[in-house]
């Protein structure tokens, strides 16, 4: 069995959540907001550790802007909750309580004529609330006006990437272990979902076994087909350990590979390098995909690769920046993203190799690093 | 081992779906609205049958008016999948491509300067796309303007409401002869989700058990506290069965109980009578709570009564309509919702006792019928 080496991480500190409090009201202020109105879901964990049980009707709103303190909307019941949170000491904290209006009290806020950031995923009736108490603020979601809000990772942010791409190599290197042959990808799937949570994920947020055929499809999760001998198989994993994600892929071959499958292999296994290769400050996002694809592209499977070359990772498990044609954002230091191209043969097999990488000060550095030998399995 | 014996619910046919989409729009029209606009969740689910795989960024939305056939918007990727929904047959489709912007093609379903009911959950990014698109629109949220939109449950539903009732009441029956002294409530809220899948239910929402000092904080939910002999402990359940809720509380007691707790207790269980005796068709849903609140205060608990007295139940386990002062909405025959008035002592223990309830043509009909009395445990 394998075991973890990297020492578990510190806990988040009330200074750390301050200084990504602080850090979005300067970029907010930069890209010429009032504030930033953050309602439940991930960028509120990132923000201040708060993850209500629920996500309701009732008004949770947290709102940062350049003329007071962080300030939580929390419904009365919900306080304790919210004052428990790892983050709350960073953020003061107003209630309302059940059968009163909470909107008027969350406008009051807000610059009574601003223009603000909100998550994207905020209720509608929430917004519409806003905009009802306060009529002459405007809105704009948080993807459009501010994507890279979460991108660049600290360090305690890096370690617990790290912990997690450690958790979905040592998965990698158990599952190869197992047997493939004549077993239904859904079995693969539940070993990979199995593992994770052995090598310490809290959550799995997928567990894609893609056999043959089957492999073509990069949209396929798992299903009832039996794998066979001869077969490609696509293993794409990953979710949260320590609230931080992991998304790795490998494909593995039941038994010696075809000259065809080796060759496809060796492409991707290009292209992936290529990729890697190319990461530094400064480089525009949509560079990773041009550098990988044209590999790909240059080998006759252009038409082949049909999804963008990767995505960001932090706390979920797909989110900016993406590696894609028309992302011209530059690369930061810290910022964490999947590198993942593929070949898709149609009705035949696929092939992806995807590793977590990180931007250091000069180059790319890979969180995976298990073998991107194509492997064989039994 | 209970067993089930209410008999197994018909599929909903294309006619339900229609019946409700009609209904739907009657109503909009109704309350002055050009029509409403639906996304993924339960009013989607209860007018369609179609739920998304995942909740994402990808525009999915409903739009019922007045003047055109009931149409859903979706990518194209998911159109497979959308066109498998019970209730497709009665809908149309049109579908948009990944790249391309989806908000014209639903803002082309619009009255131009119309006025739309919109699902509460609805992201703001689509409801800010919508503004963006057609501007001379507004929106207001489906809960302010229908909030009783499936409040009336139709036969089938109500089937299927009982039979996630009885699961519950089956639940409980189990629940109360294990060992509750010397186990953490994580053990036995794990039981709790145990049972009630055993019970039948696909998905499991809450397994409440607030134990002693646990019990005086109505949004507890479960932790790694040990049940004492003497505790108090509350327990609250629930999920969906055959796509429709459950939701009950009842509060045990580890040996014989207090004095105090045994009053506490009656004083509580006499509320919840005098609740569900004031249920029938006119009578104003704040009725509800005025009356079991009256039965508390009147004993001196008034301040300890601490949020409202009952909540809608149906393709959700918390929807309109709610038991609540200021809702002056009245009760329709097929109105289905909880009854669970409760006094919490802070620091020292909590008790409550919840039925769902349905309005017949006369009265009040409970759809939980476990003892009412408080249930000594080991």
């Amino acid at each position: 069995m394998t075991t973890a080496t990297l020492p578990q991480p510190a806990p988040f500190t009330r200074d750390d959540y301050t200084a990504r409090m602080r850090r979005v009201v300067r970029d907010a202020a930069g890209a010429g907001l009032s504030g930033v109105i953050v309602t439940p879901g991930p960028d509120l964990v990132w923000l201040t550790g708060y993850q209500p049980t629920a996500i309701t009707e009732r008004l949770t709103m947290l709102i940062l802007s350049t003329d007071r303190e962080p300030t939580l909307v929390v419904p009365a019941l919900e306080r304790p909750d919210a004052e428990s949170a790892e983050g709350a000491g960073a953020l003061s904290m107003i209630d309302w309580t059940d059968g009163s209006d909470p909107y008027p009290v969350a406008g009051d806020l807000l610059t009574s004529d601003g223009r603000f950031g909100i998550s994207d995923s905020a209720w509608a009736m929430h917004v519409l609330g806003l905009q009802r108490t306060r009529p002459a603020t405007s809105y704009q979601a948080l993807s459009e006006c501010m994507p890279m809000m979460r991108a660049v990772k600290d360090a305690n942010e890096l370690a617990r990437l790290s912990l997690a791409a450690e958790a979905a190599d040592a998965t990698y290197g158990e599952i190869v272990q197992l047997r493939f042959a004549g077993r239904l990808e859904t079995e693969v799937a539940a070993d990979l979902a199995r593992l994770l949570r052995q090598f310490g994920h809290e959550q799995v947020d997928f567990t894609v076994v893609g056999s043959g055929p089957n492999g073509a499809n990069p949209h396929h999760e798992a299903g009832e087909r039996v794998i066979q001998a001869g077969d490609a198989v696509v293993l794409d994993f990953g979710g949260l350990r320590y609230g931080y994600g992991s998304d790795t892929t490998r494909t593995v071959v039941v038994g010696e590979p075809s000259a065809e499958v080796q060759e496809v292999h060796d492409i991707v296994r290009t292209a992936q390098q290529a990729g890697f290769e190319a990461v530094r400050p400064g480089v525009p996002c949509q560079q990773i995909d041009r550098v990988a694809r044209e590999v790909i592209t240059k080998a006759g499977y252009g038409e082949q690769f049909i999804h963008r070359t990767g995505h960001g990772i932090g706390v979920t498990t797909h989110e900016p920046p993406y590696m894609v044609e028309g992302e011209e954002r530059l690369l930061e230091p810290g910022m964490c993203f999947s590198i993942e191209p593929g070949i898709y043969l149609a009705g035949r097999f696929g092939v992806r190799i995807e590793d977590i990488v990180t931007v250091t000060e000069s180059a790319g550095r890979r969180l995976n690093n298990t073998d991107h030998r194509i492997r064989v399995v039994e």
